[in-house]
């Protein structure tokens, strides 16, 4: 028995910054369902047109999906620090390294040491200048 | 996040065309959610970034609204017809037009002498110049 | 367990002019839905009794699905704007052109040209004289 | 949007009769939602384009209800019969008349007898004669 | 993750006359989704007591689908008004007539001249006579 | 309605006697909640015409919901016992009893002895002789 | 997209009685969603720990149900005669009863001579003597 | 209740071991979410029965919870060796240590000397002796 | 067709204790649907890359599982007796011990003894000695 | 719990590449969502030790959607390619450039000469000296 309900986006109120965060991750999750949805029918179907629309379309999502996530850098940024040091912990996970290996990526504040040209794709405070 | 269902976007089979359209129609559903999700937060935050980024992305998705609804009008020519009907029905649904009168409206092939190629919608373009 | 809400359309309070173009979005999700429904109908039975109805049905719903885009356009005048670009940006992506001349669609104003009273989705047909 | 299913309308196969019967139901039950949320929509903005466009849509849902429910009648002819004797049994119990009373309505083919030839709801019209 | 919502069923408010009819409309679907349910488990098990008990209850569910129709149709006229235009437009329908002959049903208020009292279909018994 | 899916009620194959009795329970799970549907809009309306019917349909409803338990206990002797068990188990545990009191009820066969007649409501297999 | 409500059960106000019982019915779907859940794990698999677990588990939500069952014969008296009623009905549909005949169980009040104190249903050992 | 599902519980094969750990994963859930259910019913009314009887069951969902996480431990040895880690985490964690220091807790193999007793209470294998 | 919830977790007030509970099991329903998920996605592929990053996640799940679960012990001492009890319950249930000797397990206040000071789920090793 | 799947999570089959990244994308949402829920609880109590469990959790849930981020980079290039671009629309966007300034980004293939090994994105810190 559908029940549709009318007023499912009407504004309570503004939002916190806390609550403003969880809206654009709620929107990053928005645009990954839609480029699995697109990518799905792209697997579906061998129509020429659609494909190149669906391809299109994708592709603009993935770009929506990069913007969120550099907004939710902005707005929690321990959030960014976390992408800093993912592709280090992603090629010491892959690679068979330790636990504690792995932990140890970015604990003490040495990320920018260690890893110094690794936090550029995010260096949001530089941006500010 | 009632049991996530971990493979949601298998795809079972290449469709036909009929279930293309439907995935095409499904899609246009999910374009105007997204909207409709950032309008809404565009409307619930002073943050002015964060309004920024929202307006660019709802304003892309927009644009995939129609270019999905072009596609429509490609794979149902039924629908290219009633868009094509459906400016002249609105302006005498919201004049008080009598219901004969909007049902008359793309009867007796008059449109088909106006715009007798087709698909049309997909010359809607040329109707500009 | 099922938990029919009792209560899913009541009306908390008049809607903003954004709140009710959102609203107009979930009707057109709404008569998409409808039109899948019922042509996943169509296509799983051969009575033809319960064929000639779907039929009828369905093809009324294409008519509201193109009256609320209508609306839309009215409410939104943003996506009417992309509404108008669609078919010669549909072509273009279809055609194989580069990124560039697609997103060159609509950009500079040539459209104001060609179209200058507003909301000139409203006056489509006379475009097609 | 709880993980989109890109192929919720796939045929799996031909229906069976009382499967189409089922399918009907389903429809009649998304033509009654959306006229609830039109109406609720209607309820909750003044814009005058909007409720003209708004009423006249909801209308035709009423009429595509009515529809199915015929066709209903068609494919299930105990609804049919519960059609018929409803309204003697809404005014016995709207009137306070014993369970006994109500329960008695249509016992007895004694609605056959008034009412001979099936499907009798087909030929409701004539009987408005 | 299940969410089982422990306050679903909570009276927030009196209903207005508006909301009364969407809530007997959601009353038709919850109606008919039982009758759904039912007959799938009768199409699916042998058992010849669960059979018995499964067909007394759909029947019962019929009966209820019926009287709130009427309800509906006491609560909204216009309603009404297409119940009784149904079964000739179904036939003309389902005979291949043209759009425009099934628009006319009901038009020109020939209905309510053979039909003067309102509510109509509170009658609809006594033009069985 | 989130992608209403057009087949939902399609028999996949005859049940096991197991699933039978899972479709039942499911089947009290739809009457509870149509029972609480009804009584919500009861509680929220002064319409006495609403009000007649939905007495009326929800006391049948209240049947259901009681012919189905009984079924069940057909279909499930384990629930049966359970149900002989449950008036002397509920007066212990409103009154204040140990847990061992609670959990001594119906062990060991000692019920019929305790509690002769109790059994009477649902000793099924002697009604039929 | 995951949509997880964080306060799905935070207590919105003290309940009325009729609140409470369609709280304790919402109870028993509970219960009985949990029994099919264990009964179709059971079903599925042959690992004998986890079986003897699933069997004591479903045995104790068999007991919840019908100590809620009990409950709700005190919240609603009207239930609690239904339940009365109901192997006597259930007789008589199995084995063939017309529909008169199951529909005059429990009129005319001779229950409520045999079993005048209330409620009934906490003393229906007794009863049946 | 959008669409009853008349065969959600069909069993479609034997599960796998692993199959078998996200079922009883599952059914934890399941008993997490009627214990939150109860204990809402609970703070939201003053009917002493009501309150005895839910707390009665409550309870008993307490022990399922407890039982299932034991059968979980069983089936899944990184939750039970995670288990025995987690009171000491937890201490380390709210009273405020460092990354490290929590990290560090049960890796080595250290935990053993660090805690040998701890491990007791999931030895379950040496219980069965 | 989708309906996104925009404002899905805006914070309507500060918990009490009890819902404070209910949140932190919430919690846990969500960290085991987790492990089910990478569980199942871990199962269906051979990426090397993608189990190797799977594994380390679904293992922190398993640890967070673990301190939600000792926090519950905390906020509800009632479910951390249950946890003492379960070990022995469970070899007892796996060994075909009768109802009675189950439910003697933690019963006769033996536990408080062996275990005065509070939290006693926080020093669960020691008293096991 | 609208009827709890008890087989919600078998493995069909082995994913392909497109389904294995389909498969990552809805684990990012899951962790997105996560964080949500957590963040949410954490404005909502003052309860310390709750408040310590949380962050700690919370913050290995950034750990996963960096580490799945970086899993979706490597299987999906054109999604690396705009996180590349993201940074530097995301200053243009924020700070009013045009709409074609924003496009240009990453076109020309120059992004390609600068980083011509792929997967680009694990290097990602060395492409930016």
């Amino acid at each position: 028995m559908p029940q549709t309900n009318p007023f499912h986006s009407l504004v309570p109120r503004k939002l916190t910054d806390s609550e403003l965060a969880r809206s654009i991750r709620l929107n990053i999750e928005a645009e990954l369902d839609a480029i699995n949805l697109y990518a799905a029918h792209l697997d579906a179907t061998d129509n020429e047109e659609a494909k190149a629309i669906l391809r299109h379309v994708m592709d603009e999502e993935r770009e929506h999906a990069a913007l969120f996530w550099q907004l939710i850098a902005r707005l929690d940024p321990a959030q960014a620090q976390h992408d800093r040091d993912a592709s280090q912990k992603y090629r010491l996970i892959t690679t068979g390294a330790s636990h504690e290996e792995v932990e140890a990526v970015g604990e003490g504040g040495s990320v920018a040491e260690v890893d110094p040209e690794l936090p550029k794709r995010l260096t949001v405070g530089s941006l500010r200048k």
